[in-house]
């Protein structure tokens, strides 16, 4: 796993994940690592938006009130501001993206409710 | 090889090169890849700098009157603006990054010299 065991969201996600700080210059550019079956919270991103690119294994991501999208190695996702989604591992394999955000000022994250295991579960034993 | 041969920024390069564009939502997003041997000439951003995120292959980066910098998979480079610098493959193995830049007005790059068969085997041979 890259990076250190990601603490400080740890209360807004289900399961381990691993944090990488990479750059600061222009553009945030973090390393995320889901363990299988991990997955963030529904949030959002107020202000400005956010890119993930899919870096190893295969995850979810899912925009309220549309179907998830099965994710893999070289994806992007643009999630933008005020974008109500979540985002993680599936249950059976491990996942990685980078995810971007610009510097903008007057950002900020709303974590909302988990992704509950009925949810979760359906998705992934229908894939 | 990924997306489309370079031929709009071919003149600029030794060797083939490939590009594709993968988002224009906040931040652009290229994937380029190199031949092996194929180096873009010394260059420079003018107003906005550039990230480089490496994900196959090996290559090289280097700021004028600085040592090269061997790249492989999963390194980041920051291009600050107004630094002149090329970047590329090693002799022996292609490469490939994702190249970011945001949006910024008034922003161009100014195409120099290219690297000379010398200084780039020159390179290769001792790493």
């Amino acid at each position: 796993m890259e990076g250190e065991e990601n603490k400080k969201f740890a209360e807004y996600f289900i399961g381990k994940s691993y944090l990488s700080f990479l750059n600061d210059k222009e553009v945030y550019i973090f390393n995320i690592t889901f363990e299988p079956g991990c997955r963030n919270n529904w949030h959002i991103h107020h202000g400005a938006g956010q890119i993930l690119i899919c870096t190893g294994g295969k995850g979810w991501y899912q925009e309220q009130g549309k179907e998830a999208r099965l994710l893999k190695s070289g994806e992007i996702v643009y999630i933008p501001p005020e974008v109500k989604h979540w985002h993680g591992a599936v249950i059976d394999e491990g996942f990685a993206h980078l995810s971007l955000a610009l510097p903008a000022e007057n950002s900020s994250n709303e974590w909302c409710e988990p992704v509950t295991d009925e949810e979760y579960e359906k998705l992934n034993y229908k894939k």
